[in-house]
């Protein structure tokens, strides 16, 4: 098969997995260049995957005549600039999620998409889960008939740095750790027409020093009159969790695990398994597949499965969400536009 | 050990019930009367039970010297009658949920209880839950740290007859069959200050006509900021499934199952188990557990422990509930006063 | 219904809960007289469970008028000469389980009741365990094609006393224990052929102190050729465990649960569940089921659906087993006849 | 880091899993060589992976100059050849279980071992998965006492080929297919002295045409005295499922779970999961984690965690399992010298 010659920007934690994926565990991707504005970063991850070329300035990477599609797994405010580039250059480019910080910022992006004509694909990974893959082909089987209420439950381990929690460089809650369930539920029901949301600072009084929340609970309604709701923690100590649940009109399909290894320890009035640490022992595989689609759908010319649309109306339910919370006003979703 | 002679009033499905454990399964209770306005099952079910006298009216049944205590578990429409009637000729009284259909009924009942300072019970059967008090316990030890998000689930197998579902002889889905999660939530949390609420019929179409909804979720702010989510519906079609997440600051205790038999059928590419077939099956021994306590509670001149006031603010929250659902509003529980 | 007035011999730990059964939960019943040796405890048990009449002497109980049928609850070293005696005097007799120490005693109850015609029913509860019973149907019909191996496990959660370890007077862990999974073996898959056996003494080194083991498994060669296993140990320190694998031609049918409340407990990396403390609690349904059964079968003059003969060759298993055990040799049960 | 340059003998359905794993998964492998006898189909994967050099007679691999390592999936038969003429050109070396179809084979292989004194390492990979790992850990910090009771079951989802299950290619089932867990029980417990072993077909009568069983149960008795059961089946249609227990003086831990996907689908009255279709789903990280092992082993001049010794030892529970169930006697493991 062709191979698809991939230059990767952002090589921090998660860049570093797509860069192993890119390099080694993807049939038909040569992973060609990476850059990140640590450059030494780039320079060592390139080292470490036989990368032939890496740079300090994405810009760079993007020009290279031998970078054939574009994959960016930078900060999410830096989103914008490096997509608009990489679909101007002409380059199919595929960019982690959330779109941007802002839905201006994303509808930016989209119509980038729009006037270069160049592929683009938004990073959902949990489409690409075996878990998540097999619910939507049973519920397209009729498995349980017509789904008329999403339920979706994420849940941290511990909550991320201050750092990062700042709502300036996340988003906040809803947008950071929300849009993937936002993106589910429009992925299983179609568009959501209003939110309600509740939130508050429980578990961690530090977090609202930064104006970020750690409990969050919104109710979707979607477009046409269907029900859905999301809860985000960022106390879920015990591990990393995140469970869905759609109740259809024959039957109800559940999405979740908890459990890490297959081992049960069985002492005086006890039964207990582990969990699992964290996203990417969730997800892992997701991460390696959607990557995996991305190349062969450049390949072989095939349409984007998830597109920069689905990730600017995922971001426009977050935004809602954030402001129904803030108001403790029910929003409809089309009243967001910036 | 003394025994507490019993009168029962209503002896329909779950009246029935409770006949066979007052009269058999209860060590310290004598079933001596049973009342139905339906004076012939009164009779059967008297005869069944060895019960020596059955009434026509309740109120014979109320007057009746040798009964020392009534319990109470006809239509919900009769609460507020028969209960004050009990009160007042001081007879400690235990009475089904809901309290009554309107929250000035309910209060008529906490009335009639503080001015003849009869004892008085509150049927909430989930409390005697082995699983609930055990859930309950384990976070008074501090076993999750400080509880801060409640969320609780009901489903269902199958809709209630028209009959029953209309709002009127039921309240709606939120008193209906929200009421136990909202004492749930009141039990583990404290008073609810605020409540949104989404709702919807979108699996058996002729609940519209009587105006009730099968599926709603409602969101919690209680008094001191911590979060709730409640959602009921009532297409859960597998089978009887009530579960309880409680998120602490150091755990979270889940209470739920949805097994009835231990068999799992193994066949190829699938494991399955059955379910939970209905509300008797998962809490016959909640019930029993529950009058036993109330007999217990009497014959000890113990207090209750699921008082009128229980009952009253159980159902000012689903109340709420229903009026945010109908409006799309936030509302003030304290601003439901009728 | 007409009432079968029950007398009942034995009213030690288990036979208590008989005599609450037979007096309150079982609604064709009536408990008209208990006896134990000990007489105190049997006038004791009369007066918490009204009870008519107590008796010191079993065999003044076997001869009350008043006693249409016997359940017999007593030690076993004493059942071969109270159903004798019971067959004799034409009661409709159940007895629990094992039915003999011996296989000569066994065969003399079968003879008894052969030679008066005399109802009588063995006492294997587990067949009326609704998750036993529903395998059992699931098994007839077809569910897992045709059975081929039988698997069954059986874990206690504590050693008994010494006193009740001791072979002569339980049988040793392959009588008192396991004759329940080889009666499960020969209700699922028919007649075992030859057994094979290992055992010792690793837990509670005391029990070799009276020539008991604390762990033994035992090979089955069924009549046709078919297989099983049985493993039984008194070290399952987390619970009482008892599960039962089934393979068939087309599936597998599991039984076993170990679990007992719906709490799941989350916390740091671990979530966990309780366990079933013992076996009342485990098969509390299936006593009160297979009573409830013996009833109905006298009162309508059904034959016994686990015979005398069940006893003995369940028991011949568990003595073959025994034998195989202690001589490290294949044992052909046929070749057991004492 | 160092890499280690690997060479590859045996390119099928397993050997490719070796090629991908060595190629691209592990850091400090590189795939410099494949044989098969087969040479087409060398060259085939040579070509996938991007592998210099590919070879039809697996001799020239191992006198590749550049072969640092040798890597050997290839069928059982060749395995002693293979083995001790990589190790005499000191070439250190892994080769996949079993060790070789007879115990004199074996032995040559011990001893050329020992005589040429290159490293050597055997494949059970089991022992590298991660549940199993954590099960030993645990064991060994004593979370449940003294294990004295090994129980394992291990279940294929489909019979083999009967060219696959002739015993003179495969060993037989207890070679073929036990020997895992005959590794896990010396693994856990130490040697085993005795075993008793029962074993028939009943599900696929074509493997009686080969000599083959597809149900056998064997009895282990511990040189210390302590029990082991392993039984292990070929119609375990539902899935692909191993699972073992250990029995403490404290506890109990159990590996095993027969659950891919976290899906659950919940129709009337029925919760299922899906199951582990094959080995590959179940164990593919524990053959990646073994082969990096062996890597960093010889990088580091570390000894081998698991021996040619270990090899032969299970290999001689395997042929005495089979020769116990071939008489129907006890069979002293020791007793077995070819």
């Amino acid at each position: 098969m062709m191979r698809l010659n991939v230059g990767l920007i952002g090589v921090g934690r998660l860049g570093r997995v797509y860069a192993r994926d890119l390099s080694s565990r993807i049939a038909h991707t040569r992973l060609v260049a990476v850059a990140d504005t640590n450059e030494n970063l780039a320079r060592e991850v390139a080292a470490e995957f036989d990368v032939p070329r890496s740079y300090g300035a994405p810009a760079k990477l993007i020009e290279d005549a031998g970078v054939d599609a574009v994959v960016i797994v930078s900060p999410t405010h830096t989103h914008r600039d490096l997509v608009v580039a990489a679909l101007k250059a002409k380059k199919p480019t595929f960019c982690e999620k959330p779109p941007a910080l802002s839905l201006a910022e994303a509808m930016e992006m989209a119509n980038a998409e729009k006037q270069t004509g160049t592929f683009f694909q938004m990073g959902f990974m949990r489409r690409f889960d075996p878990g998540y893959a097999s619910a939507k082909r049973q519920v397209e089987e009729g498995r349980i008939g017509r789904p008329v209420v999403f339920k979706a439950t994420s849940r941290d381990p511990f909550p991320p740095s201050l750092a990062y929690a700042d709502p300036k460089s996340s988003g906040g809650i809803f947008i950071d750790m929300g849009i993937h369930d936002f993106d589910l539920a429009r992925w299983f029901m179609g568009d959501v027409a209003r939110v309600q949301a509740v939130g508050a600072v429980l578990a961690f009084p530090e977090l609202a020093t930064v104006g970020d929340r750690d409990n969050v609970i919104a109710t979707l309604t979607f477009a046409d009159g269907r029900l859905g709701v999301v809860d985000l923690t960022r106390n879920g100590f015990y591990g990393y969790d995140i469970s869905t649940d759609l109740l259809g009109t024959e039957g109800t399909i559940r999405v979740g695990y908890i459990r890490e290894t297959p081992v049960l320890l069985m002492t005086k009035n006890s039964v207990a398994h582990d969990t699992v640490p964290y996203f990417m022992e969730r997800f892992e595989r997701a991460y390696t597949l959607q990557l995996e689609n991305f190349a062969e759908n450049v390949l072989k010319g095939r349409k984007a499965p998830v597109t920069i649309q689905d990730g600017v109306e995922a971001l426009r339910v977050a935004v809602a969400a954030t402001r129904a919370c803030d108001t403790g006003q029910r929003v409809e979703v089309s009243s967001i536009v910036t």
